[in-house]
């Protein structure tokens, strides 16, 4: 951590400033120059906050030199996580696609959703129980009794299945879900992610809308800093002014993710744009970028969905998309 | 609602779509123009969800003509709503300065503080019992102790006070809070808001970092589902591209949300900059658009603040803060 | 265009607004609703500005339904616009790179780079001569010099060259140059593209930091108003919150574009993240959603740059990346 | 300039960069930590570009210490500056209001708005002559025939003249003109800037959609590099992802911008919200965030404005949004 000081501060309050960082055990490397003066603070300075230091009223600008990210920064673990689910990984060199609804909304539609991913070549089953919606006069999801159906689609498919938790209270409905997801309105829930911490189920991550690489990093921190390693980050698109896409999908952030952290990045190209069309190319760009695995919405009618029918592929559409990205997922090396 | 078709729709789909929309209630009147179709849909859409309709891909676009909340809606209710707890109001006229630490952090910091802020002209205290961080290593809040060491606040000098939840699981342990404040990373925290609609007590809903004003209506709205129509809207900042503060103060949202909404508007100077010496232009300036009240970091040290130090006032810089505002309070004819 | 009143609109204001809009030559199909009044207005609506109609304070909402741009759009004319530079093409499944330093330096410098490039495959010439610097006090580049260096750089490579003109006062300078480049900063420079819509020289237009896909397009129409239709459209990355890279690559609009509009659409990873790795893993994905053609910096010697040595490739790298692009243009079945 | 270095960075490699640095007359001060090595750069660091030393691969990160801006920086001319225009000033507690339509669009309306405004008390008129449109089919000014507008409606009412330029080539029609307007669009029309550095008239300054404040700054930096100190300084709103309003006004930029330099700064609540009844609110907003002045668009018949018709003001609205700010230009001191 790199800190500088105001050019006229008075020695006795740069002092104070000293024997306080001193407390936090990091040594000070003092820089004189001419027109300031500049500390470097070598040690562990996790612990310390970067705004406490601001509050100082001599301090100029503070810079962190290390990322504040352990358990999850690839220079504490070199090697890629591999996340395996009844023998199906995602990472290391693994390519999933995870597809399906974004609402549970019947049996039957759960069933034949899950049967014509799975027969386009899709490896687990999405499917939203309990929906984070904007409005509260729209579908709110079938609940607990989403989840049942799932498992039931389960059963019948052999998939796993993926499946968003959207409060701390529902967990024990949650206890047969290969993968909880956590959604981009809960990326900084963070009473939820420490809870998480504690199972040993792996957990999907969404990026925020508004949340940049470090803190999706930091997000996942407080999952691991409960014991829990095995952490799939999906960027899905961030806010920006553009109108015509819902979100706009950033799509450097997974070669910045692969590179900053060992753990798998997966892309959701459907809510990243919110528009049918675009799933095909941006799918095809994101593997390109070097992601692990898609997350993409697939309804047996899209037109009564209810929820996202806009971004919805129907089957035979998802048919198409998943034949076209073969030949990117090879030139990727990588294997599903 | 306005639905704009292709021009080329076949007249098969054009039916599909109008006998789906007949099947929410509403009527359907077409314009036919040259190059495109247009719907006009008449009777209540608001459980119309917008991407279902954009489903259909005869849809070129969709737009909503009537706002989407009703009761957060000043249309459904002319008059100002006024809070009122133990007979200090918020709203309507009258003026509210909520001010205390970032976090409680002992009994004599909290009381000092209380005393200093009440002395000050504050009529609220505010103090993080339960606090969202960034990083897992950094001081996470005192918890239960800290609503406790609030209430001992309360006691000794008689400042209602606004503390923040985090989470459903800890929604007992606030039977005695007098605000409730959700933040702006759980502005859509949905099953929160759900349950905050049952209970009576007013809720401080601050505005998320990447949210619009009208999702923040929406989530006012969740609130008033429930029945509790006692909210506080806030704005404090949201996020941008400029990288001197810590997020970027949207002033026009205060007169706007005055307009579109019959609740009292507050305004975070404190969280908006990031920095100290800000929070009074910004006092001002918020007040000047019109606000109903301030909520406002005050530490008695800030340098040694476990959290937010750099946007903390010390109880000095408060009085001075609060004396200056005093002309642009009498300005707006509103008391305090 | 459709254009929504207030409930209470009286009838007199109304009409005077019918009278208003009937003087555009545009034929009026109201509609009645329960709440709102609602007009579909039909015929040329390009004349009309959309602010003018808000000016009406008895409009609540208006909303173009069709594209402000005709020239430019795809529907006016479907088939692709292939730039044809001396037999070397851009679009219509011809992909094109270009390559070359950010400011021209010296001869020996473009002259070596130029040769560089060739062999490895890219087949433009890239150079800075006008460099828009945000502080005046670093290399504004060699201007008049910089163009004469660019031809002797063609003159011994046979590479087409591409740079950007910074002031229409310096048309008469590119009468040599193969394709003249609007930047970021220039292209809402409206009076500049008016002037280039009037020669007949190839326009790399490059979206600006905070444009929309439509802006873009609209500034594409300017150029096309006065004649000249030879336009390549640029992705180039956008500002947002995001600090990681220098710019969020908006990898949504290639295909927005390619689908709007009939111009050939390049990518621009150099500057889209202004990160020499991820240049490699940003064309891959470019090519993947569609784009025809990149446009790389590359320097004989990033670190003695006089400008952006960050994002520049030294050409042993620019090898590698165009190696690695081969299969991807393959797979997008197209040729260069 | 504070360099950081990657923490297994060759000896060999360190020293090469060691000796470029030194080229530019810099004293270099190490710091040793444990993680990383890190260099002070002491001395005149204005020179170097930030992005060259990232172009070694051994920089993990530069960050400036002292601002890139001299002429333009407070520290180096703590008196405000004041422009003074016919004897009537901005800045060092001048307060001034431009008022006037976009557009100027015939001598009768011209003249009737300035009489009008004048007589409100506005003590400059604004007015488009040159106008920046998206779109090539709307009014683009009356050109050189509306500065002769402008120049007429100066005589008859003495109110000085603002108008904006939009190209070089134009400059000679702006002789007669009291102060030059350089648009949001021509933040960083660095030619430009260059050429209005050498004229000794005021410039009025807009900051960009998608600028920083140090941007602005920096741009201001170019006008002071020519010799021309006669700058005045406007916030206008920058591009975020609220659709409310046209731009999100940056309410904290005016206390920033008036503590990092010297020059007067006022603010466009027109164009920040591009919504009449919101002129009011920001207006009196921006004054007690201390500005030192308004640009503010009115047009005698607003419905029949040839631009911004939305946003413009009518006489009488106008007469009540002066009448509203006195107190408030009083309440911060400043006379007007």
């Amino acid at each position: 951590m790199i800190v500088v000081l105001h050019p006229n501060a008075s020695e006795e309050k740069v002092k104070e400033l000293h024997t306080w960082l001193e407390s936090y055990n990091v040594k000070i490397a003092p820089i004189n120059g001419v027109h300031k003066s500049v500390f470097g603070l070598i040690g562990d300075t996790s612990k310390i906050d970067i705004n406490a230091i601001r509050a100082y009223d001599i301090v100029d600008t503070v810079t962190r030199v290390q990322e504040p990210y352990k358990n999850a920064n690839r220079k504490m673990h070199p090697e890629d996580t591999v996340i395996d689910v009844n023998g199906i990984k995602i990472g290391g060199g693994n390519f999933a696609v995870i597809a399906g609804p974004c609402s549970v909304e019947s049996e039957h539609q759960i069933i034949e959703v899950a049967q014509r991913v799975k027969a386009a070549g899709a490896n687990f089953l999405r499917g939203g129980a309990f929906k984070p919606r904007t409005s509260p006069y729209t579908f709110q999801g079938l609940r607990a009794e989403g989840i049942e159906l799932l498992l039931e689609a389960k059963k019948v498919t052999g998939l796993p299945i993926v499946t968003e938790i959207m409060s701390l209270s529902h967990l024990d409905l949650f206890a047969d879900v290969d993968v909880i997801q956590v959604g981009a309105r809960n990326m900084q829930n963070f009473e939820l992610l420490k809870e998480l911490g504690h199972c040993k189920k792996p957990i999907l991550l969404k990026r925020g809308l508004a949340n940049t690489i470090e803190e999706l990093l930091m997000s996942a921190e407080y999952i691991t800093a409960g014991g829990n390693t095995n952490i799939i980050l999906c960027e899905r698109g961030i806010r920006t002014f553009e109108p015509t896409t819902r979100n706009t999908l950033d799509i450097s952030a997974v070669p910045i993710l692969k590179k900053l952290s060992h753990f798998p990045v997966i892309v959701d190209p459907s809510h990243a744009s919110g528009i049918t069309w675009l799933v095909e190319p941006l799918s095809k760009s994101a593997i390109a970028a070097g992601c692990d695995g898609l997350i993409i919405e697939v309804h047996d009618n899209p037109k009564a969905a209810l929820s996202d029918g806009a971004q919805s592929l129907n089957p035979d559409e998802f048919d198409g998309v998943m034949s076209s990205l073969k030949k990117y997922i090879q030139a990727e090396n990588k294997v599903m």
